[in-house]
């Protein structure tokens, strides 16, 4: 019987952490993958992004999965808001580190945004992916077939194609492994969970609804992103859209 | 050389989902654990707490993890308000399934809440576990030994001794491995991301900082908690206190 579960959660225990690269002098890996070459798109400055108020306790209350979207395309700025909510980066503390607008266990930030585009005023249908220290995106492809892949690798689930943008996010394992080892596969997991919290509450300050997607063809995901699954894979998924 | 997590993420992608249990009929577990006979302690209720309106926005970006916490108490109802926002219970669905403040996947909520209790008014110091189907607090023990456990199980980071309440979050597995089978111990980790980002935001209605922690001795809270460490074991800690 398959057990790798147990097995994992065995053997990321504390009390086994093996010398970290970090402690062993390895150089750390960069903060971010960055456009590597690819065109460059803007986006409204987290400074400027007007949106609603919405009182906290509200929001928390009022957070359900929703999948039901309508077809009412998100701005530039709401789009730009979503991005600076999950994975902002508030400071740049030399090559050491980014401060965010979630936590990551250390400060690691391992974590990759990639977005599949269906519907955002002013950007093609395509795969991005997003600079948080630049607070800009990168082109990764453009067409429709991006949606019909990934709903695909998503067991068909419709709300996918139906939404106006769905969050993808990756782990680059080894910006979290050079200092945790094997309990950063945890770190990178509870890390992911923090952004998709942050985003199911700041979608309702733009009336829009989110539903967090576990259940994915984890290498169909990979191929679209053009990532190699090693270093760098899936680890969930959320779709957003008008109500 | 120890490669268990990536073993763990290799073995655990979706094409190697096996039949679950819930597929095969057997039956499903409990929705969580209950009082199991120990005492139980009222909390004030959901619907009459009172807390300042902060906006979201602001929570968002005012979030930092905290650890110089002041002697100031927690009040009985502040307490109650962190437990709802994190683990808080709006429906019952029958035996089938509870509908709370956070997401989680398939709504199988596998976790449980314990907390250390340092300083919080009208309650002993010790560990108690939340109830959340009827928001109330099960006394598992009493004393300031506890403290001092749990602070040694998390390397000595005393900031835990110094904190006005200490959430401990454990799986019961099964919850979630009935539907999900091994992929399940991704989804717990996911899922307590969205409860102690929910606690990093809802503890700054109050005037409290809160510190997530991952580095601890599985074991030794396990058995502060009085827990197998098979069947349910810790995978998330966060410390809260007044600023």
């Amino acid at each position: 019987m398959n057990e790798i579960g147990k097995e994992f959660m065995d053997k990321t225990k504390f009390q086994h952490a093996e010398r970290s690269d970090q402690s062993m002098g390895y150089p750390q890996p960069p903060l971010q993958k960055g456009a590597g070459g690819r065109e460059v798109i803007e986006l409204p400055a987290p400074g400027e992004l007007n949106v609603n108020k919405i009182d906290l306790r509200e929001a928390i209350e009022g957070r359900s999965s929703f999948r039901n979207f309508s077809q009412k395309p998100l701005s530039l700025e709401e789009l730009s808001y979503l991005l600076w909510c999950t994975q902002g980066v508030r400071e740049l503390m030399g090559n050491a580190a980014t401060l965010r607008n979630v936590p990551s266990a250390g400060a690691r930030h391992a974590l990759e945004t990639y977005i599949l585009v269906n519907n955002v005023e002013g950007l093609e249908e395509g795969i991005y992916l997003f600079l948080p220290i630049e607070h800009k995106l990168a082109k990764i492809k453009t067409g429709s077939f991006a949606a019909e892949n990934i709903t695909s690798a998503c067991l068909d689930q419709s709300f996918i194609r139906s939404s106006a943008v769905t969050f993808i996010w990756t782990a680059v394992i080894y910006r979290m492994k050079w200092r945790y080892g094997e309990r950063g596969y945890r770190y990178i997991n509870l890390d992911a969970g923090h952004v998709c919290q942050n985003l199911y509450l700041s979608a309702q300050s733009i009336d829009c609804g989110v539903c967090a997607i576990g259940a994915f063809f984890d290498d169909e995901i990979n191929a679209v992103l053009e990532i190699d699954g090693e270093d760098e894979f899936v680890i969930y998924i959320a779709t957003v859209g008008k109500k």
